[in-house]
């Protein structure tokens, strides 16, 4: 059964190559799920159609036969029990994938994602620089022992890592964690993610042709 | 096999009632699980034993047999695995909790907590004011329309969710929102929420006596 990702059909240019469709177009493309990709117009995003299917108004959403699910990290987690590409099928590294994308989502993620929302408006302080680089230190650490975060292999828990570690400013700001960089560098080299970057560019690209053309 | 959740041996006073133990408490009262408590003590958080266990020096932490897990919501799905109590059975109740789940901690406590923690330092303006209140209008009207986020039914989705909701701070900011204050109320009055509260308030105040003796 062919997976659909929904997206947006459009995204102004700042966010591109980083709205969270990336993170299921890389684990299909690691696993070798074939998927199509569907899209909600981004003006009609906060409508009743793709609040059903989003209550947050954001992407991505996946359908699964009958299962449409909404959020990056369960849409990751599902995908992950149909490949042991993306998750080891044995009990103890099933039980650290989760933990390590819990960890990016809620340990590393729920610092990093707002503290880039208030550098927005470049305030002479950030609160939450000192919260930020605590954990950025700690994960470092971690990285400094092994290549990747857990079971000894690549699993989705590192593509949802590198993918929260990507985004601009903050990969700007890894220059103190060595260990994070070389991990960092180490992920985004993978050809699926490649093909994930060029393809939801394109998408963007191509929906600007067509709006130009009216 | 009796499960083990790694909590601190003390804290000071305002976290009491909140540490994250308690999501770990309450889904194994829930459930019936049996469950003990090991502590580590406080001052020894960033110590290599426990970093070894929570590389973010935080807790909880769980022992289930030979698996190990930190992240309090990595643990909750994995508690939920064991008991049709906190997690449906079939594909489309499984799906419909992790994604809430995620969204809690995802979308939900991505705001709520920083807002929380750059609150502490009482601001003029507290920079993810407007986002917070965008992410509880939305969440108020998906409970407008059901008693449960997931699956029709209590789930683990609702114990993290209302965890994420009862932060003082945070509830008070709740007034505006009544679908969520109704659902809050709903889901803290099971008697598995009010033992485990207890519990933990006890754990921290016979260590208080213990530490006045020395």
């Amino acid at each position: 059964m062919t997976l659909t990702i929904w997206t947006y059909d459009w995204v102004p240019p700042p966010p591109r190559g980083h709205v969270r469709d990336i993170r299921l177009r890389w684990a299909c493309e690691e696993a070798g799920l074939p998927y199509r990709i569907a899209t909600v117009r981004f003006e009609d995003r906060t409508g009743p159609d793709h609040l059903a299917r989003q209550p947050f108004a954001q992407v991505p959403a996946l359908q699964d036969g009958d299962i449409q699910l909404f959020e990056s990290g369960a849409c990751l987690l599902h995908l992950a029990k149909r490949s042991e590409s993306l998750m080891p099928g044995d009990a103890k590294g099933r039980a650290e994938t989760l933990e390590w994308v819990i960890a990016g989502l809620n340990s590393v993620e729920m610092v990093s994602v707002p503290w880039w929302f208030i550098g927005l408006s470049s305030p002479p302080e950030n609160p939450l620089e000192g919260w930020l680089t605590s954990r950025l230190a700690r994960l470092d650490a971690v990285l400094a022992t092994r290549d990747y975060l857990a079971a000894n292999r690549f699993t989705v828990a590192d593509l949802l890592m590198a993918d929260i570690l990507r985004v601009p400013k903050l990969r700007a700001a890894l220059i103190d964690y060595p260990a994070i960089q070389a991990y960092l560098t180490r992920i985004l080299d993978r050809p699926a993610f490649r093909k994930s970057l060029q393809d939801q560019l394109d998408h963007f690209a191509t929906a600007d042709a067509a709006r130009a053309k009216g």
